[in-house]
């Protein structure tokens, strides 16, 4: 199974893509997708939009993971991030994917086993499950964390009674 | 010039379709798209998103305006809001337009005259500048406020010298 992750922005989302097969998960991919400071909002948006349209129609994941956002205390920042969550949720269901979504705590939590790590944590954590990976940046390791997050909710979950 | 209005909301999005020729307006539609309160987040957005498009391709507006988010004591409710706003922009920026975006307090002062002007007096006004205007609720009318905002905005941009 093949899972995407994404950490959403405005100006930079982190995207990485894993297989998992039973406990067993790899690398595909990761990377960032950038929009224009300078664009008008929407037009930053539909561009996100066209980006991760193509991730999916390159790779054909069949699950993938959105983080949470996290509130922060600028209201603006809060809300210009909650606009390209919302833009990133839509185009994944549009493909028929039911995303799950985990706040930032818990994707440390399910990586490194504390909601507190540290942003370098969880990249060491990330570059020690994925064997062989080189991790495009900040965004792209919390998009590849929320990836294993979401293979170890879905290993979890099948092993329930 | 058609112009499309919306007022989002991840419950229910209010739209307004007019046409402004110069300085005269008419109605053209309005109305309220609704998403399952029962269904995920994301599916939610992607129902909203075709509703969105399918407006845009049976009625072709050249103009679209989508109202500012207004930051709601609750931070819960504002991050709903901004992901359906953030779907609403991109939609309208897909279809090759370029949204203005008006604060309600801003859309108030367009039509009514005063910032704090309650819904009724917006409905009224609404009701007033467009002549014959069955208004489908509160969220089709601040829908057509802003769409109306949005043409006067358009008529004094093009009398400035």
């Amino acid at each position: 199974m093949i899972i995407l992750g994404l950490d959403p922005g405005l100006g930079t989302t982190g995207w990485g893509l894993i297989r998992a097969e039973g406990n067993r998960l790899s690398h595909l991919a990761n990377g960032k997708l950038k929009t224009d400071t300078a664009a008008p909002l929407a037009r930053r948006l539909a561009h996100l939009d066209t980006m991760i349209a193509a991730l999916i129609a390159d790779h054909d994941p069949q699950g993938a993971a959105v983080e949470e956002v996290f509130v922060n205390t600028n209201p603006q920042s809060t809300l210009k991030l909650a606009h390209a969550r919302g833009v990133a949720l839509c185009a994944v269901a549009r493909h028929g994917i039911a995303p799950g979504e985990y706040a930032p705590r818990l994707v440390k939590k399910a990586v490194v086993g504390t909601g507190s790590a540290e942003k370098a944590q969880v990249h060491a954590m990330v570059a020690r499950l994925l064997p062989g990976v080189k991790i495009d940046g900040a965004d792209a390791a919390d998009a590849l964390a929320v990836a294993i997050c979401h293979a170890h909710h879905l290993a979890s979950a099948r092993r329930l009674p």
